[in-house]
């Protein structure tokens, strides 16, 4: 029996302490939360056998830093991933109290079982397995911990930015995106980049009355409604004009690769998405407009009078949430300034539109011909018992576009997540035997790496 | 010194009295002071002289009646007016208390001053006048004051749709309108109907990640966008088929006639709305527009997430509040049903629409050529010293259809409101030379009638 399957039941009481703290990043009431999960997941750092564990303070929530270095000659990882959770809003819809972990049917269900505190620890699991049976690392390694990934990540980008000399490694490790499919290891080569904006429109200085100025007065919400379909049309493409001009599309190689994934698009419709339709561009499998494909979504809209029954009211203002998410090699400055552009442009008679810019982060595309994303391949298919797969995500994970630009290295993205782990949903899980072969194959990705 | 001269004092106290009572319709924690304001109403018309006052109960607030039977051979006006009043909100922009009436500049500011109560009471103490001073009326008057104008008027529809024999009368008066200029006497003598509707959009059965799902998900705000944007064009003309073929333009004679009214269209454009542009369709003029022309607005809309930051979600549903406004001889059912159509064939893929109707209510035209409108015209000549002008509101005053066809008789529309009286806004006012000129012009229609 080895180290990490005595010890089963002890990580398992570990991670519901974890998952025990409400560290909810987006509400200011839980900053203390957020405090102790740092302080926990520091104490964890500790425990394995880390050097130099500390807490980085700054504007923010504090960083969690720990690193053991003492393999000569061998490369540096560097271990990312965030104690922060989201809120869990709508509380009643939740079958257990989302801050009193409960296991049902081989699955930990808990705000941050799987985004990001279950994945945090297979990390530091996975090392301390080695610390406590051999007494080394086959590699070096450093944590960089956060606690603001849900609210935009501002600390640790001015940090990676700020290319601390400690943070020096050869490639960094993100446990934080999913598997395609249960038991099918995979890893993530490619992230979406996002432009988040808000779209301001003002009509008359006041609201007015529909019928008595009614067929005169300009109507901002209307005004929405024009901008919105001139921006993308009903095949959802993007009619901002140059906003495709950089996009890279997938190579043939990689297109093969996604369309011999398991996957059933009626199955997805009506399980994932749950509608009578998918939509979106025509000419396009739905892996392509996912992961390979730009789009512009409207998040919401906020506008006149909403209440019950009838008010007749032309309203003066209205504003919309609007963001595009972006491909490589499209910039999120250049595509912000498109999307200015072409809203000024479709800006209809007698309002005004103004565009503000909420955050932006870069598209990332990993070449997965690089020895680290080999070696997570060979742990994973090691554990798992299937040849690992190369996928997208249609997501963001900005952190990987800071520590290439930043710190030049590339980003291994080994996530043990699963399709239906109702990620910012009520009943948030992770399942249980995901999370003790993830500790076996980061395990096994040291010793190869080391080699 | 007639009567009405020596009893200004009277009037205004009486007034004020009136408009001290929050009879806010809308709010069920005023139904008392609604109830306190019937009975003001009714004790006004039995100290006027009137007969076999009562309130009528009913499902909502009771109606008012009264009348004065003793003119043989002469024809019977029925005086409509309504005693309930619109919230105050924002309190806050009150200069000063909406309840506590204060006389500033000629004008007396108080919620309801001008809607409706200073105008019900223009119309009692006219009868009051020769009551107290002849001791009969030229002609036989009864009145109908209904407390429920301001949310929907179902129980006076209802009442008046059962055709009681003490209904039975040659015209309707109604003073809820206003003049399109200081000192120049104004009839109205057309309405706009409406439909009011709210569209329910269906998209995913949850909400999704626009990350993960961006790119294959329906959004239903792009849907609404969709929808509002194919059943109106950017020149305000609706797109809705048929819907426009029942309009009847106004003849050249009363375009002519408006063409005549005193109307800067760049001091209404930057006094009046307070915009960059007037809109609408082109080839009309702006009363064509506002009086001739149906209309369609969105009201309100809501969908996803609005608060501060970002949230990266596509919603699940959204919905917004869409009206249109009709012309004579549009119907309201027939309008739905149109609308009702072309949101089907409007809605885009994926996404189910929903269409509920609020309420509608006919448009209504005047033929002017009737000898209750002529002797309006002459009395208010009279009183103003200036010819009567003839006018169209873009406004929907749904009682004026309901005399039509359950009555069968016309409506006087001779209002004495101003256009800034700020009706449904803070500082709502009436000006007292109107208050006092508008009791002499009723007495003097009354004498004209009866001749």
């Amino acid at each position: 029996m080895t180290y990490h399957e005595q010890n089963r039941e002890n990580y398992l009481e570990t991670l519901k302490a974890f998952l025990r703290i409400p560290s909810i990043s987006t509400l200011p009431e839980h900053k203390d939360d957020v405090r102790r999960a740092a302080e926990f997941a520091a104490n964890e750092l500790r425990n394995a056998g880390l050097d130099n564990v500390e807490l980085i303070e700054g504007k923010g929530n504090p960083l969690v830093y720990g690193e053991w270095l003492g393999a000569k000659r061998k490369p540096t990882l560097l271990f990312y991933g965030h104690y922060d959770v989201q809120p869990a809003e709508p509380l009643e819809e939740w079958k257990s109290p989302p801050f009193e972990p409960e296991v049902r049917d081989g699955n930990i269900y808990a705000r941050g079982a799987c985004d990001d505190k279950g994945q945090v620890l297979i990390l530091i699991k996975a090392v301390e397995g080695w610390l406590k049976t051999v007494g080394k690392l086959p590699c070096n390694v450093k944590f960089l911990l956060e606690g603001e990934e849900e609210v935009g990540g501002e600390h640790i980008e001015s940090y990676v930015q700020s290319k601390p000399p400690r943070l020096k490694a050869d490639a960094a490790v993100i446990s934080d995106t999913e598997m395609f499919a249960p038991d099918l290891p995979t890893i993530c080569v490619g992230l979406r980049g996002i432009v988040y904006t808000e779209l301001h429109v003002q009509g008359a200085d006041h609201d007015l009355h529909s019928g008595v100025y009614g067929g005169v007065a300009p109507n901002p919400i209307q005004a929405i409604a024009e901008i919105l379909t001139a921006l993308k049309n009903r095949e959802g493409h993007i009619m901002i004009p140059g906003f495709y001009d950089r996009v890279q599309p997938p190579s043939e190689k990689e297109k093969e690769a996604w369309s011999r994934l398991p996957f059933d698009v009626e199955e997805y419709r009506k399980k994932e998405i749950g509608s009578r339709d998918l939509t979106g561009e025509s000419g396009y499998t739905v892996f392509e407009r996912t992961w390979a494909r730009p789009t512009l979504e409207v998040h919401g809209i906020r506008g006149g009078f909403t209440g019950e029954g009838a008010k007749t009211v032309i309203p003066a203002r209205a504003v919309a949430k609007i963001s595009m998410r972006l491909v490589a090699d499209q910039r999120p400055e250049e595509a912000f300034e498109q999307f200015k552009a072409a809203v000024a442009k479709a800006c209809p008679l007698g309002v005004t539109a103004e565009v503000k810019l909420i955050h932006g982060a870069r598209p990332s595309l990993v070449n997965p011909d690089n020895r680290f994303v080999h070696a997570a391949a060979e742990a994973l298919q090691q554990v798992f018992g299937k040849k690992t797969v190369y996928i997208r995500s249609g997501g963001s994970i900005p952190i990987v576009g800071v520590f290439e630009r930043s710190l030049g290295i590339p980003s291994v993205l080994m996530g043990f997540g699963l399709p239906d782990d109702n990620l910012h949903a009520p009943n948030e899980k992770f399942n249980l035997s995901n999370f003790y072969r993830g500790i076996e194959a980061v395990s096994q990705f040291l010793e190869i790496v080391g080699r």
